[in-house]
């Protein structure tokens, strides 16, 4: 599948078509009106990145016509600086306010004519019970966001190419004593940096970026980054992560390594890690089931002997942010269509040896699936420092 | 009052205190369990900062006894190296899960047995409706969260501190043409780097924070800082702020300054602006009404004719964030008391000249208020770059 990597935003086409698949979803779902409240939600439908905070921003799209953006006055020229697409944009005075010109009335406008309104998962209660018409679940923007389009496959390949070279230089550069500290802010910054140079518009609000690594010592734990003045150490398992949400589209690389020198006990995990990513590369294809990608997956691991070892799914889902659905989960009984975006990423975890994950990014074609990031792959190619 | 700046993490006492207001709100709301989500609020209560993701961690505290936090899997050792005071930590598989080792199994079982369940304002709506008791709202986290302790005021002082020094340095090293993108990185991590030294175990998850500023072009549209190339320009109003969440606790310092020379137009408004500031900080006291406070402060900037360029409140609060309840707002009836944490910070915005704000950050004292941030006040001081 051709892909052509973008970093520039999306245009009111591209806009209008993600708003007119959800209106036809409403349709079919009978919901009159949908409330989105969820800030990736509203990035996705307006190209606004909102920080969460009391102020509230509420997207109110009706089932035909121009969906009303409620927002708080204060935020007026922000918004207007970067929706695309055509909105009402709807301010409220200021939160607190008095009643007449508070965001309930406002929002009691809105919605206020509506019979049946469609919430997200994430809505806050003091939103959803701010809704006197009769409201149900109906998660209908994250389901569409899971599918990408064209421009969206190329922001994310855009952004695998950007974090697949930083992270080549962090393997390039890995030495013994860089610390955790030194690597936050590097290679963070030199992603950061080329995307600004590509898109001297880029949205911070949409930037949520990091790059880390983990050391042997503490590398079972895949969540603890709380020691910033960790270092790399002769030996491993290390694992690395460059990850996040750049510009309003995710991506990730992520990679085992060794300083110097292998581990003998450490040989046999890394191998069986890998095979566990062949399954995983091979079941990720358009017609399988998502939960039962996972769980054959677990069963090579548990056959191998690692059932006490295991800590996540064997990937997430990747768009408008870097971590999302739809997962490669057990339990999660969904069906792999064309254009899903994936990290491939199941891990071993052994307290007193360390963690073993690699991920890269992929995204479904027709037939099979094809490859976001890239970077070294097998032992001998990922013992450093030499 | 005296106040002993802190860098440190709160002690258990300090934690057990907390939990004892809650649960003794409770009893006195009749609410047999209380479900907090809102990162702010579990991070109060357990020193624990989560990120917000699809993994849900869920903090269900009965009216006696131990509070259980339930956690994916994952997450327990990073949890059980932050956590401070008595919890039981609840760990579930994962994200999405078969039903048996799903999270919503783990928390039917933790909140199955009480009749009255409160939840949070913010509470999403997977999660209350996923409890079959009767549910009803009641932020007592937050409400609590307006009263600091001596410690927490320790805290705030300390990060007070802080923001003033790269505050001063900022001021101190305004020339033309320095960049937006310059001041974002240099500030806000003297302020990180300062903080690390102080406190090697800072919490990143818990840290998010910026230095920020704009020039006389976009002043006037405070919450605009998409273009990273903007510079400092002669003349003015600039306005710089720092301000976020600093290891846990939140900081703000900002100021309304010019460069080399002050426009004949803005000499008036920026002595409105310092006029209003001061009656803020005169209202700012135990006993008044907040409304009251922002409603005194509102009329002045209308008498003076600037009814048209009023954007905000004249403050919002402060806490284990930088933003947060309780708000000197008209619309917002309730009570200052002793031990409230409130930035002072009444602004004026005109399209075509620029926006007057100044912001510090001040605790209210048994009779009174007092600073916990400085820097220059009057316009003669503010005239910088010469």
């Amino acid at each position: 599948m051709d892909i052509t990597p973008t970093s520039q935003f999306p245009s009111a086409e591209e806009m209008q078509g993600r708003l007119s698949r959800l209106q036809e979803a409403m349709q079919k779902a009978r919901i009159d009106a949908y409330v989105s409240f969820s800030p990736d939600n509203i990035l996705y439908l307006t190209n606004f990145a909102n920080l969460v905070h009391e102020r509230p921003f509420i997207l109110i799209v009706p089932q035909n016509g121009v969906p009303s953006f409620l927002v708080p006055k204060l935020e007026v020229p922000h918004v207007e600086s970067r929706i695309i697409g055509r909105f009402d944009i709807v301010p409220y005075a200021e939160f607190p306010a008095p009643t007449a010109r508070s965001w309930q009335t406002g929002f009691e406008k809105l919605v206020g004519g509506y019979r049946q309104v469609g919430v997200e998962s994430v809505c806050p209660f003091y939103v959803s019970s701010a809704i006197s018409a009769e409201v149900f679940c109906a998660d209908l923007i994250d389901d569409q966001r899971m599918v990408k389009s064209a421009y969206e496959l190329g922001r994310l390949a855009y952004n695998g190419t950007l974090v697949t070279a930083a992270h080549d230089r962090l393997l390039a550069e890995a030495r013994i004593g860089t610390s955790l500290a030194e690597v936050m802010g590097k290679y963070s910054r030199q992603v950061v940096s080329q995307a600004i140079a590509d898109n001297p518009a880029l949205n911070m609000l949409a930037t949520k970026f990091i790059s880390v690594f983990h050391p042997a010592s503490i590398s079972h734990d895949p969540h603890n980054f709380s020691d910033i003045d960790m270092t790399m150490e002769r030996g491993g398992p290390h694992v690395s992560v460059i990850t996040g949400m750049l510009n309003g589209y995710g991506a990730e690389v992520e990679r085992t390594w060794f300083l110097e020198t292998v581990p003998d006990e450490a040989r046999r995990p890394f191998e069986v890690m890998l095979a566990a990513r062949r399954l995983t590369l091979e079941l990720a294809v358009p017609g399988n089931l998502m939960s039962r990608v996972d769980q054959e997956v677990t069963a090579l691991l548990v056959k191998e002997g690692y059932e006490d070892n295991l800590l996540h799914r064997a990937s997430h889902g990747m768009g408008v942010t870097g971590h999302e659905a739809p997962f490669l989960a057990d339990g999660y009984d969904r069906m792999i269509e064309p254009h899903m975006c994936f990290t491939i990423e199941p891990g071993i975890y052994i307290p007193g040896l360390g963690g073993f994950r690699h991920s890269d990014t992929i995204v479904t074609t027709e037939t099979g699936n094809q490859f976001l990031t890239s970077g070294p792959i097998e032992l001998d190619e990922l013992v450093l420092g030499r």
